[in-house]
């Protein structure tokens, strides 16, 4: 049986995962929305640090109906369209999908429970740097990894996510599968900081990574592993902290996600990466003081239009 | 015997302040900088909310040592000079002389009598918008009166401090005479949220008194007067904090003044406005983990120049 994966939200991140896994010739779906006639004609070109490459002819869809179920489901939405996924799901789920949320933040596995209820639901955790910059048209800048962690899947869904994660691997897209909560809250190390401090500041990483700005990440990445340590990954360590900051410093001057959400007037994604774990930890007993003021400071900054 | 006055920074503080003085017809001696030829040719003008005044002739100089000694010292510098004390008061003291440091922060008392020892220093809260808006020219806005707290004072001063008291009184110029740490620690509570957050958000206080900004400023507030409460001042109650949002909403939308001092590319009041209190409460034993937030974010804007 030949897996059918479908792609729900083709920008920088979702064109590219599944323009690898159609590049490697499987079976993959692509959502679109504004792109969709340009994307259906032309395929998608993908300019990639790790090799460019063009798929001149895709399966390009504008309703997940015409699409219908599939095996796999990819969605890269933002979680500030998380709502949609209650209509946009249903039709593309067979009894047995896996839905692969490639979102940011924390607490959009229990939404999408809540919205789609009976979903077997994966986390995915994206390490890439990739935009649209054209109906389209990718821009891969560095890394491309993926960490998938099952968050409520059945010994049989977690045999079908082995065989996902090496479809994944032979195309050409790195995946390590691991625990849930301890992925999903590793990755909040590095976005709850980066993320809200570059809105705040008008900055981009390279600023944040030295003095004195560092001496503030490093006390924001403190709070999450302290909320994390309570909300379900106990065995991340402080250690983490030193890696993640390195890891940046070795990366160019880069603008998160928010940081574009914001620069082009998109609505940000306060709600899963700040409101959501902070109440989360403090549910478990845990104040993440900074981290609230970031969300309070970003949540006016929405408001008033700032 | 007349009172002698001499006015440390002829700014829109100073100005205005040493301008009634003058105005009611006591002995006041202007140090300018800048504005010294203009003022000394031309005098000062102020355009107040209680009542414009002109003063064609005024007392001007460019160095201290020109002034001589003087009863009563009103020094109106920025924090961010307040190294240069150590050379510009001395001069302006007689054995008796009184300094009232018009200056916003905490600790910049125990820092003058670290540099001029000696010196009997009162705390001077002006609540007052003003400032300078051309040579000689002062635009008053509103409010206008000071509070001041003796901080090293004999049973002597304390009776020469009322009797200067009442010449400002006289000079239109309503004063109350409070205790120190209440003093100081009071203005704080307002200081201390718009100053920083008018600057990190690009914004002015109408936006701070809103939803969702008011909440942050009421978290901030409450930071001071746990503050104040084990740093000499336990007599600040959490109710202050809705008189000051209450009378910050009576104010037309307004830039505190360290949002001028980013606009015009001056250096910031970071020290004796964040660095200084939260150190102090540190040592007390009280964490203030927003502000110290404010603080980190206001150095990174400061060092990189965001």
């Amino acid at each position: 049986m030949k897996r059918s994966y479908a792609i729900v939200g083709t920008g920088g991140v979702g064109g590219y995962f599944g323009g690898r896994l159609a590049l490697a010739g499987h079976d993959v779906r692509f959502l679109l929305h504004s792109d969709f006639e340009y994307v259906r004609e032309h395929g998608l070109s993908v300019k990639s640090h790790s090799g460019d490459f063009a798929l001149p002819s895709v399966q390009a869809y504008s309703r997940v109906e015409d699409i219908g179920p599939v095996d796999v489901v990819v969605v890269c939405l933002k979680t500030t369209s998380e709502g949609l996924l209650s209509t946009m799901l249903p039709p593309l789920l067979k009894p047995t999908s896996l839905v692969i949320l490639i979102q940011n933040g924390i607490g959009v596995e229990a939404e999408v429970e809540r919205l789609v209820p009976g979903a077997r639901l994966v986390a995915g955790l994206a390490f890439i740097c990739s935009a649209k910059v054209g109906p389209g048209k990718i821009d891969h800048q560095f890394y491309g990894n993926i960490n998938l962690a099952p968050y409520n899947l059945s010994p049989d869904d977690l045999t079908v996510l082995d065989e996902v994660a090496e479809e994944f691997r032979a195309s050409g897209v790195p995946i390590k599968v691991m625990d849930y909560a301890l992925a999903r809250w590793k990755k909040a190390v590095w976005n709850m900081p980066f993320n809200g401090l570059s809105v705040l500041l008008r900055c981009q990483t390279d600023t944040l990574v030295a003095e004195p700005a560092v001496n503030l990440v490093r006390d924001l990445m403190r709070e999450v592993v302290h909320a994390a340590q309570v909300c379900g990954a106990p065995d991340l360590k402080e250690s983490f902290i030193d890696a993640m900051i390195e890891s940046t410093r070795q990366m160019p001057p880069y603008s998160p996600s928010m940081r574009l959400d914001y620069d082009f007037h998109r609505p940000m994604e306060i709600e899963y990466l700040y409101r959501r774990p902070i109440s989360m930890a403090r549910a478990a007993g845990c104040e993440m003081a900074k981290m609230e003021m970031i969300e309070q400071a970003l949540s006016t900054i929405e408001a008033a239009k700032l």
